[in-house]
């Protein structure tokens, strides 16, 4: 896919400059210099020929079709050369030229234009304001960037193409830093991450997906491509950006929980996309992908020639809870056999400072035969009788030989990097310190996890859309965005949901006259489209026994009300029946995020949801495991699962509602926030019940 | 302080060899190649001359006592070579031969008795067991390592050896990395971390105090020598081990909440040490101290050729609770007058990527100028435009003129090293990656935040020790070591904590009597020793209204309590006084840690303790200021302050009762473990009473 792009068998360079400090000068030397061997066209009507290459004054004039246009010139000319693309038939461009929408309300206007010629031509386009693309394979370089990376298999794209200068600049100086494809995203106006990671997923060339962006314009597509392209290949991302969030109006529980980045989150989650949130980490993690097999499992072995580093590994792997391995009794007996006494032959394997290369050669085969072992850090501090480079020919060469990720973490800069090197010719990565390989191991058994996870099983209740779409149409009809808590009601009972009984009383003896036929005790509730947080204005009368309770609260809570909001509509009290509260209280809710959509929460509810802010996120829709993970990410899990003699709450009521609430704001994107706060939850088999629940439509 | 290790005017080294490959070869070199100019003396009783220094058969021989003696020979000769040191009057022996309490039972026995030698000779060692030491500006290199590393005016010590090899290693290729003191704490017989922490808090030639880590011995003296040295200069750690925690038995909540870390995690606070997790923040921020002035404030101002890293930069400062610097508006002003439209003259202030040193240099001059800017962050990607060097020379000499900490992030490798060799011509450190320098920062910000801290204000109350001491008298008697709830309410008056009334009754009728007195309703528990968890046992009754209920109550109380524990030995009832539940449940609790002592910790109470583990921790002794940080340090702080309408609880009542627990404790360092949970505390002016207290002594 894209191909076009990533193997052209033409390439036409409008813009192209005989003059050195232009672009395109520096593009079309690139081009030349990555030892591009097909057809080449510089197009600049002011030349006839550019480095040996004739040139044309439009692409009009090339004797063939190009699959690839690249544009560098001013962005005023831009949209005329697009066209003249189309009309030759090309079919991929990057636009290079900056000036569109990163620069204002014009560069806006002139970016819907381009985007409508390209639409027209049927053309894809990457850019504009791109740095370029390069794959090392064709080899192509169309970038004005100063170089070509070393040829590897990590595919990168990034939103930054000042980032990727500095990227290149390091990889040049990197001995396991090589890239296959190297692609500037820019303004996204067309081609977007999305497209790139569906491009890549079945590139033999690319071993793993890396991506610096700023933003996912279609987050619903993002997963799902990302789910599918993450069966097959690992996919990084920085998603940098994480402190915009600021000043979103919210009125829900919900709504205050969810910003943007929880989205993020849940997102890259559900699409089994890893994220990293600084630049050292990626690179760390993608040398460890892009060089070692993939780990199947958790567990580490450590063998060092010094205690401390060991211990920092060890804290650092258990803090990404990772698992120490613990090796068979025989492998630990083979290894004291030859350790001296001082040694420990228990993982971390400490064969002392004056290991020699055959000492920790032999630990290594050891450890790596060990069934209980799935990846191996070697540590090795440069003390007055270690072997560096012999130390190192043992790792990599054990790595050729065995199918499990193995690490050098080789300390210290002068002697160390010799180690590098060599650990390097064997593709085996090194780290600086222990802490960055106990980092990308954790990633690779993130990813391992990611990729064995089963896709959604999504669930479908059977439920009464036709009542849903009356009620909103009765609250739109007037005026409102808020859903009523009568109306409310009906929604969640269309749905499924178990609520209390009630009735809406609009006098006290009303009131009286519900609550003798649902039986006493009851609760009372003001009913008013104007007040939403019902308890901050004493709207809440609960454990009410008897017909003079009920009267007298029906008028407390009607006087608070107006009070409380001289001009609100008041419609009375609902009536509810008395609902055991020997439950747990849990919040379920939805904010629809602008990139993702449906982001649906759950947590504990009352007011610690609010204090303590332990929530967890899923984007509708999702499926049925989903909803089951979600009870367990709490921080407050444990509560869920029964303590001090409690009997467990009734998941099983807890992921149906779950999953229901995902059908609902999926089937309805116009809600907009939602909140069930509290769901009562009971012990197991006895189910859940809504006490409260807020509908809020969009504008 | 500790001259005689570092300002030696004569040295012997005890099995100075002639032999290349033995320690004491390497030693000896070390020291006559690191210039040391003072008498040096080898001893060894096979040897007349050695690298030219005549040498001698034993340091009895030595025409002058030496100030420092180094001893490289076998363990077993060390007593022997000690003690002829002691003999001579030489104070100070640094013992760099292993064999000693890291090699098991024997060599523990060993280590006692070369310690007992040191005493009886009025020796200060440092080691066994040590790579040596390094005083760069004396200079001597006494140790045997492959080098000497830079002079610089960072003290480091580290208790492991191999590390430092490989940070001698990083040191020897850095350009900032320099070094004042480089010392291997080994065994720490004798000499400690708080030693040298102590000797070089005067030491002009240290600016910044480095030490990695596995334990502190002696953790209250560590606490009070931390306080006092980190007024001075900044001291930071890296503490391994973090994991190790593992097994320790645990009766109590506090202890189940509080280990080992969270131990070093309030004492370094405590003590105004820095605490880092990892060896690269560590250099990352020592580089910072070591270059640049402290920083007053939090607020960075950032100036990027890349919008990309600047988004970085100010993700991982807003993570790290860093604010962005706002600019005065006559600064803006100015920054818009010269730059490209397309530029953000606001922070991050973006100079663009075709931006050359001069465009750097007047955005610097204008933001170094702001007075609500404290530190600058200079962020460089190598673009075709970029001047790095002169970039690099605009900032070093900024940083000349300014006194604001002021750091480059000159990314990449290849272009960006010749950057980074010129701002460390200025001491201005460059980090690769803009969320190193960001670390950085916040460790600066930590340190000054530490520095204003006020020494603790200790408040001592009136308390009737002799009851406590009685009470534990009588427990002891028994043989018991778990304080009964009677008993523990002794104790409790007696540091005048308030209690709910209550009686002990050992029969029903004697119950349904003191509830008459006590008046209704009341609560009924299970008294007995053998009972910790009473709610486990169904052994508590709440809410009874009269004196069939409480009869009623104390016989199934008691049933179900000889069923529970069938052989334990119960006392009865305790009838007591029904509280009003309408506050906030809390936990004050104490558990003695090994290196620390007491631990005192404050958190919510009730389950979610257990579940949430939403808890703080001081060792005592603490001031008020600590025990008032308590309260916002838990995460649900906001619940103490009062939501949704609720009135605060009562500070003042906590704080309180967090200072006579930590009296409590310190007087009495029998107690190993206490909880008092719940503590209800009532709304601001109502105060708080103990419903159950727990003490445990040791055994």
């Amino acid at each position: 896919m894209l191909e076009g792009f990533f193997k052209p068998k033409a390439v036409a360079v409008i813009g192209a400059s005989t003059q050195p400090g232009k672009l395109g000068y520096a593009v079309l030397a690139n081009i030349i210099e990555s030892g591009y061997k097909a057809n080449l066209y510089p197009i600049n009507p002011k030349a006839n020929e550019i480095y040996g290459y004739k040139a044309y004054a439009s692409v009009m004039d090339v004797p063939e079709v190009p699959d690839l246009a690249v544009i560098v010139i001013p962005y005023n000319y831009v949209p005329n050369a697009l066209r003249e693309c189309g009309e030759k038939g090309i079919k991929s461009v990057v636009i290079i030229s900056a000036g569109f929408r990163e620069s204002g309300v014009e560069g806006v206007e002139r970016e819907r234009e381009v985007i409508e010629i390209a639409k027209k031509y049927d053309i894809r386009v990457i850019g504009p304001n791109v740095l370029g693309i390069i794959d090392t394979f064709t080899p192509i370089n169309a970038t004005f960037a100063a170089g070509t990376p070393p040829q590897g298999n990590i595919a990168f794209m990034s939103q930054s193409g000042a980032l990727q200068t500095a990227i290149l600049d390091w990889s040049l100086a990197s001995k396991d830093l090589g890239f296959s494809k190297f692609v500037s995203l820019g303004n996204k106006a067309d081609i977007s991450e999305v497209d790139l990671m569906a491009a890549w997923a079945d590139d033999p060339e690319s071993h793993v997906i890396l991506a610096y962006i700023e933003g996912v314009p279609d987050g619903q597509e993002f997963i799902k491509v990302g789910r599918e392209v993450s069966r097959k290949k690992p996919i990084l991302v920085l998603k940098s950006g994480a402190t915009e969030s600021g000043s979103r109006a919210v009125s829900s529980h919900t709504g205050s929980l969810a910003g943007s980045e929880q989205a993020y989150d849940a997102a890259f989650y559900q699409a089994g996309v890893l994220r990293l949130d600084k630049l050292d980490d990626m690179f760390n993690c993608a040398r460890a992908f892009a060089n070692q097999p993939l780990l199947e499992g958790n567990r580490v072995a450590i063998v060092t020639n010094a205690g401390g580093p060991g211990i920092l590994a060890t804290d650092t792997l258990e803090r990404l809870k990772m698992e120490l391995a613990r090796m068979e009794r025989e492998t630990i007996q083979k290894l004291e056999e030859f350790l001296p006494d001082a040694a420990s032959a228990a993982n971390p394997v400490d064969v002392l400072g004056d290991a020699r290369s055959d000492r920790f050669s032999a630990a290594l085969e050891l450890i790596a035969a060990d069934p209980n072992v799935d990846a191996i850090m070697c540590i090795v501090t440069p003390q007055a009788m270690t072997e560096i480079i012999e130390t190192a020919n043992a790792v990599g060469k054990l790595s050729q030989r065995v199918d499990k990720p193995i690490f050098g973490v080789f300390m210290g800069e002068e002697r160390a990097k010799a180690g590098e090197d060599v650990l390097a010719s064997y593709g085996v990565p090194n780290y600086s310190f222990p802490e960055h390989a106990a980092t990308a191991f954790a990633a690779m058994r993130d990813y391992n996890v990611a990729r064995e996870r089963p896709d959604p099983e999504y669930v479908h209740f059977d439920v009464d859309t036709e009542v849903v779409r009356e009620v909103f149409a009765a609250v739109r009809e007037e005026g409102r965005v808020s859903v009523g808590e009568a109306e409310s009601r009906k929604v969640a009972e269309a749905y499924g949901l178990r609520l209390p009984k009630n009735k809406l009383a609009s006098t006290a003896e009303e009131a009286v006259e519900f609550a003798n036929d649902i039986g006493y005790p009851v609760v009372l509730k003001i009913a008013s489209p104007a007040i939403l947080h019902k308890t901050d204005v004493g709207g809440v009368k609960v454990n009410l026994n008897g017909a003079s309770d009920v009267r007298d609260a029906f008028d407390l809570i009607v006087y608070r009300a107006q009070r409380y909001v001289p001009d609100a509509r008041i419609w009375g009290c609902l009536v509810q029946e008395m609902v055991s509260m020997d439950g747990i209280e849990v919040l379920v809710g939805m904010n629809r995020d602008p990139q993702f959509g449906p982001l649906v929460t759950f947590g504990l509810g009352g007011i610690l949801v609010e204090v303590l802010k332990d929530v967890t996120f899923r984007v509708a829709p999702f499926g049925r495991q989903d909803a089951e993970e979600m009870l367990d990410e709490i921080r407050a899990h444990e509560m869920l699962r029964g303590v001090r003699g409690r009997p467990p709450a009734d998941r099983e009521a807890m992921v149906e509602i779950l999953l229901k609430v995902g059908q609902l704001v999926t089937d309805f994107p116009e809600i907009v926030e939602m909140d069930i706060n509290p769901l009562m939850v009971y012990d197991s088999g006895r189910g859940a019940i809504t006490l409260d629940m807020r509908l809020v439509l969009h504008d």
